[in-house]
């Protein structure tokens, strides 16, 4: 049998991994079609490309709609972009306008064209290639319902019913007034309590949040966060109501802007799990070549000293304590410093109060650190002023941590930048550079007192 | 005049700001509570002790309730610690549930026990104080609402009229069978369009998922998002319904979870931006310190090569080369692999595979690099084998960053511990000691060319 009902899950997906190895694909679509579109999206994650395109051959329409639901838009493409213009067109109509706008955006001109031009659904999704990705224009649903505001009870109930399927599980819907202003929302809850013959504008909320089409993604996730929305609109220049964000496309961008400041810190590029080899090497190999040139950098400092290097052969053992100390205090205020700013909480002058704070903290662990670490070398190697000046390299490359760790995002940002690229490799080789020549330059200052 | 209706948010701040300075309370508090609470626990956020109790006097316990909601449960400890356990049994019952119980948790315990007696929600509150944080009890919500499956649509929407404040903004409400057991939900809309003598059983859905009490929350907040869910329900061992997880309090645990693997990577505590220095320091430190330690690791293999180093200055040059490229590839693999982790999609099979993966582009990026680094040194130097032991360390470097990156992460996990303390600290001080042994052994081994 293809397909138990006791079957769990995990049962389904070895099920599947297991005729998927046979080449039965007709059987493992039958228990694919079983799991639900999230857990279909993860399978097919791991299979290779004929399978994925036998399994997804095998479900209707409206099936494979709910499969590139959950997908990423990229994805989505590949898996179709050998596939006729007409059978994309009636899997892109199952979908939401502003996925299938999404998964068109993605894929080749010609076929995008000729899908759209093909779909039932081609009025609603238009418009929406106009918006850039990651604007509200572009993560919205256009497929929002509203009541008039000179309607009753009986009549917005009646709007309701002709759309059911549309607002399932709505908490509320929006009402319009003149010119199809938005002027306010009415719960479901209150509505289906209301008298039949109450108008729909007494029992409306007034007290609206709304945003242009134009605002950043990023602003609509942190407004919809904030103020704990279900629902965020968007409305054109005329205040008119054009669509709608919801709060779960919300949690995604905020969760996808979590992990790019997280990679872009680390030095990755927009690298997916699954992605090609060739990808990972795209996305990593920038950064590691840039690392490159600026370790280099920090090796033409050494190489000033290499005279004092050979006379005093301690110097070259304690290149990586002021080089390692120095990376990590300012991998953290750096971080600190852009996760803060993603999460709104690092505005205007809470900048400068920062920037104080971190290179107060970076004198007291400099201090800390460089009373420690003086001490060790001058017990293990036996010279006081070998303690005197690592010391010291240590303080100063603490301090510059704080203030490469925070001011490097905080201009970034003030130039209109993104503050993660002040990545790690950044600040690190500042912190190298400065470290080895205040250490290496204070130890052939006082070279005779080291021998 | 205190407020005009005119006043953006932003102008309301700054008015208070003006006013606190002033020590004008009674006109500041006025501006302050026009503000969105969200707004207000911001406004509280840069004002001393002194400003914060001032302005918190001033308002209803309703209203601080609402502050008191957007608020970390330690903060709002702190404003409330010095106050009179009836004043805060007030402001607490104002609160919901779940975040009266956090607070309390975060009291001394005289106080804490003294506000739970006096609270008139006192029997809601107090199971819920058994809960961990950080699992579906202690985020749940038990203010939850439910309908019998043997009722009638007109029944259902009497038990709705009668708790309209307590569902306001819900799309559904909760089925409940024999003996309280969870059964199904009942969407809003659909019973808004039933008929009044239609059976909740016959327009109910039954496809749920629900959670017991002790899931950890990472794993609920995920569940939320994979299926996207508005809320998500909890049953105790015999599958009653004792509570709700919303979407938004999942969106917060998974905007802190994304936070603390950041911090965890970088090596900082759960550090807060406005936090007392005291704390930063207590955060940081520990890592620096144990950092401190590796690097000295790293210092006592330099230290065993002391003699070639003085023979070959241009190794201690090249030193910060080898190191660096080690630790941003390194920590480059291990982000990738704690965010896919912490995202669910490094399941099972696919750690093995992400491991040979990372493996496979640390030979990759390492036989690129180190023809680099080789050729580079070999001009600079003119000396072909010094290229040559520079460019075979770069090499072997960039597999261990590959093996460690992954596998330390992968290792923990399998432990049961959390993947993101194999932090950058781990895996640099790995990378920089195998480096080191490498470039230094090779160096020593072939020293008679070198020179």
């Amino acid at each position: 049998m293809a397909d138990e009902p006791e079957m769990t899950t995990e049962d389904r997906r070895e099920r599947i991994e297991v005729l998927v190895d046979d080449h039965n694909f007709a059987v493992a679509s039958e228990v694919f079609r079983a799991l639900h579109p999230a857990d279909q999206s993860d399978v097919l994650a791991d299979l290779d490309h004929e399978a994925k395109q036998a399994l997804l051959a095998a479900l209707t329409p409206e099936e494979a709609g709910h499969v590139i639901e959950q997908l990423e838009p990229t994805e989505a493409a590949e898996l179709y972009e050998n596939v006729g213009a007409a059978e994309l067109a009636q899997v892109l109509d199952a979908v939401t306008p502003d996925v299938a706008a999404d998964v068109l955006k993605q894929l080749p001109m010609g076929l995008s064209q000729e899908a759209l031009e093909a779909m039932l659904e081609s009025e609603e999704v238009a418009p929406l290639l106009a918006y850039s990705d990651d604007t509200a224009g572009g993560i919205m649903t256009p497929e929002v319902l509203s009541v008039g505001e000179d309607m009753t009870a009986a009549a917005a109930l009646d709007v309701l019913r002709l759309n059911e399927a549309q607002v399932e599980d709505a908490g509320a819907i929006f009402v319009v007034g003149d010119g199809d202003r938005l002027t306010g929302a009415l719960r479901v809850v209150r509505l289906a309590l209301a008298r039949q013959n109450a108008w729909v504008r007494d029992i409306m909320t007034t007290d609206i949040i709304s945003v242009p089409a134009e605002m950043d993604q990023e602003e609509c996730a942190r407004l919809i966060e904030r103020y704990d929305l279900a629902e965020l609109p968007v409305v054109d220049e005329a205040g008119r109501l054009i669509g709608v964000i919801l709060a779960e496309d919300a949690a995604d961008v905020a969760e996808e802007e979590a992990t790019e400041d997280m990679y872009r810190i680390a030095g990755l590029g927009d690298e997916r799990l699954r992605g090609a080899l060739s990808a990972s090497v795209r996305s990593r190999f920038p950064w590691l070549a840039v690392n490159l040139l600026t370790t280099f950098l920090a090796a033409l400092v050494i190489s000033f000293f290499e005279s004092t290097i050979v006379k005093v052969v301690a110097l070259a053992v304690f290149l990586p304590v002021v080089a390692g100390q120095g990376g990590i205090a300012g991998t953290q205020t750096l971080t600190l410093a852009v996760r803060s700013m993603a999460l709104g909480e690092l505005s205007g002058r809470r900048g400068r109060r920062l920037l104080v704070r971190e290179v107060t903290l970076g004198l007291l662990h400099g201090l800390l650190l460089g009373i420690a670490v003086g001490i060790v070398a001058f017990v293990w190697k036996g010279n006081f002023f070998l303690g005197l000046v690592l010391g010291i390299a240590m303080l100063g490359n603490m301090v510059i941590a704080g203030v490469m760790g925070a001011g490097a995002p905080l201009l970034l940002r003030r130039l209109g930048l993104d503050p993660a690229v002040a990545a790690a490799v950044v600040v690190t080789t500042i912190t190298d550079v400065v470290g080895f020549l205040l250490f290496l330059g204070l130890a052939a200052a006082l070279v005779n007192l080291l021998v």
